[in-house]
C-alpha cells in the first residue's frame, strides 16, 4: 500500500465532509463560523478522524460509513485545541505557525467558538440526516463513550491535572494519569467508535483497544521529545517550552534516550495487539510507526 | 394547588438527581468536581429543568421519568452562565450574591469546569442506565434538538450577537435575535423535551412550543426590566449594569412602561396558547405569571 496516499486521500475525506457539516463563513453571524473553520481548517493532520476510519476499515468497513463520527472526533479535538491555547490556560500566540483562535477573534469569540464546536460534534453524532445504517441504541452508545472520553474522567480530567501539575514536581504516576487523560481517552475513543461501527466482535475490540492505548502514550512521548528537540534545534539548548513552563513530560521524568525506548515498546506492543489481522490493518499498523517517528 | 409547594418539590428532586448524577467532591481530580458543584449547586432557581418536568405532567407522563433531562438541561445552562460569567465575556464577580466561578477557582478552572458540564450533560442524554423507558430513536432526536437550540443556531449564536452589539446601537429584530436564541431556545427546548418524552401529539407540540416562545421573551424582558429597576432602588438612578455596558435590552429600545405592556401581551398569549389544555396544565400557567411577575 501507498500509505502516503492513504493518508492524503482520508485526510481530504474530512476536510470535505467537515465542509459541509459547518455552515459557510457568510452565515449569519459571520464571526462565529469564522473563528470555528480557521481552526477547524488549520493544517490539522486528522490524526483522529483518520484512526475511527482505519479502525472501520481493519475490520472491513467502509471508511464513508463512519465520516460523521470522525468529523465529530475531530471537532472535539479542535474546541479543545482553541481553549488550551487561551490566556488563561496554555497562552500560546501560535500553533501549527498560525495565530492562535484569541489573537485573531478574541478571547470571547474563541471561548464561545470552543463551546459551539463541541456541541455541533454531539449534534452531528444525534442528527437523523446522517448515519441512517446505524442502529439508534449503537448510536447512543457511542456519544456515551465519546461524551465519556471527551469529559471529567478523559480529556477534561486530564487537562485539569496538566493545569494543577505546572510547576510542580510530577511523579511518573500522575503523568501517566495526565497522558492517559489528555490525548489518550480521545484516541482510544477514535478507534473504538470506528470498530463498533463496523462490528467489531469482542476480541477485536479488545485488541484495537489495546493498540490505541498504546499509540496513545507513545504519541504524547513523541510530542514530548519533539518539543525538546524542536527547540533544541532552534535555540540551541535542551530547554523546550514544556520545560519552560514547569510542564510535566516523559522525557523530563525518565530522560530522552529513556524515553525513546519506551516509544518503541510501545510500537512494539501496539503492533503485537494487531496480529491476528490481515493486510486490512495496514494502515492502523503504519499510522503506528508514523507516530513514533514523529510524523504526527 | 400549591404552587410554591410545586416548585420546590420540583426543585428538590432535581437538585437529588443533580447530586446523584455529578461524581462527589472528594473525587479526584478534586478541583474540577469542586467547581462544578460550586456552579451547579449556586442556588439557581431550575426554571429549564422545572419547565421540561411541568410539560410532561401537562401531558399525563411523571416528573421523575424525565430527571435526567431535566438535569442536563440545567448542567447546559450552568456551563454557558460560567463561560458568560468569564472576565473575557461579561466579566461578572458576582451571580446570585456569591462570587462567580472563575473568582474562586481561576479562569482555566471555570473554563474547563464549563467544557466538563456541557460534555457531562450529553453523557447525561445517552447513558444506558437511564432513561431506559425511551426509545432509543427519540432519546438520539432529543440530544439533536437539545444541541440544536444550544449551538450556533441557539443559545451560542445569540451569546455571540449579544457580545458582538455591545457598545452599539442595536434595532429590535437584532435584539430579538440575540433574546430568542441566548435564553429563548433552551427554555423552547425545554418545554419541547418533556412533551416530546410525554409522547406529545403534534397539536399539543405546537401548542406547547408557541406558549414556550412566548415565555422565553416574557423572561428576557422582565430579566431586562429588573435589571434596571433593581439597580434604581440600589443607587437611586434609571442606569443598571446592562446599561453601563452598552448592553442591548427590550426597555432601552422601547422604554420600560412598553416593555412591561409587552410582557404583559406575551403572557396573556402563552395562557391562551394552553386554552385546550386541562388542569394537568396549571404549573405551567402559573410559572408563566411567575415570569412576568420576574420572580424567576
Amino acid at each position: 500500500m501507498n500509505f502516503d496516499s492513504y493518508l492524503s486521500d482520508r485526510k481530504k475525506r474530512v476536510d470535505m465532509a467537515l465542509r459541509e457539516y459547518i455552515p459557510p463563513e457568510h452565515t449569519y453571524p459571520t464571526i462565529i463560523f469564522q473563528a470555528v473553520r480557521y481552526s477547524l481548517f488549520a493544517g490539522g493532520k486528522r490524526l483522529r478522524p483518520i484512526l475511527c476510519m482505519a479502525a472501520t476499515e481493519a475490520l472491513g468497513g467502509s471508511a464513508d460509513d463512519v465520516l460523521p463520527v470522525a468529523c465529530a472526533l475531530e471537532m472535539i479535538h479542535t474546541y479543545s485545541l482553541i481553549h488550551d491555547d487561551l490566556p488563561a490556560i496554555d497562552n500560546d500566540d501560535y500553533r501549527r505557525g498560525i495565530l492562535t483562535n484569541h489573537k485573531i477573534f478574541g478571547e470571547s469569540i474563541a471561548i464561545l467558538a470552543g463551546d459551539a464546536l463541541l456541541t455541533e460534534a454531539f449534534r452531528l453524532l444525534a442528527n437523523p440526516d446522517h448515519l441512517k445504517n446505524i442502529d439508534a441504541a449503537k448510536r447512543l452508545d457511542l456519544i456515551h463513550d465519546i461524551s465519556e472520553a471527551a469529559g471529567f474522567f478523559g480529556m477534561v480530567g486530564g487537562q485539569v491535572m496538566d493545569v494543577q501539575s505546572e510547576g510542580k514536581e510530577v511523579d511518573l504516576a500522575t503523568l501517566h494519569y495526565i497522558h492517559s487523560r489528555k490525548t489518550g481517552a480521545m484516541i482510544v475513543t477514535s478507534i473504538r467508535s470506528g470498530a463498533v461501527l463496523a462490528g467489531g466482535k469482542p476480541s477485536e475490540m479488545e485488541a484495537l483497544i489495546r493498540y490505541a492505548t498504546q499509540i496513545g502514550l507513545a504519541f504524547q512521548i513523541a510530542d514530548d521529545i519533539l518539543n525538546i528537540e524542536g527547540e533544541e534545534k532552534r535555540i540551541g539548548k535542551s530547554t523546550g517550552t514544556d520545560r519552560t513552563r514547569g510542564k510535566a513530560t516523559y522525557p523530563a521524568l525518565v530522560g530522552i534516550e529513556e524515553s525513546r525506548k519506551k516509544g518503541r515498546e510501545l510500537l512494539d506492543e501496539a503492533l503485537s495487539a494487531l496480529v491476528s489481522f490481515d493486510e486490512k490493518a495496514e494502515p492502523l499498523r503504519r499510522i503506528a510507526r508514523h507516530i513514533v517517528e514523529r510524523d504526527f
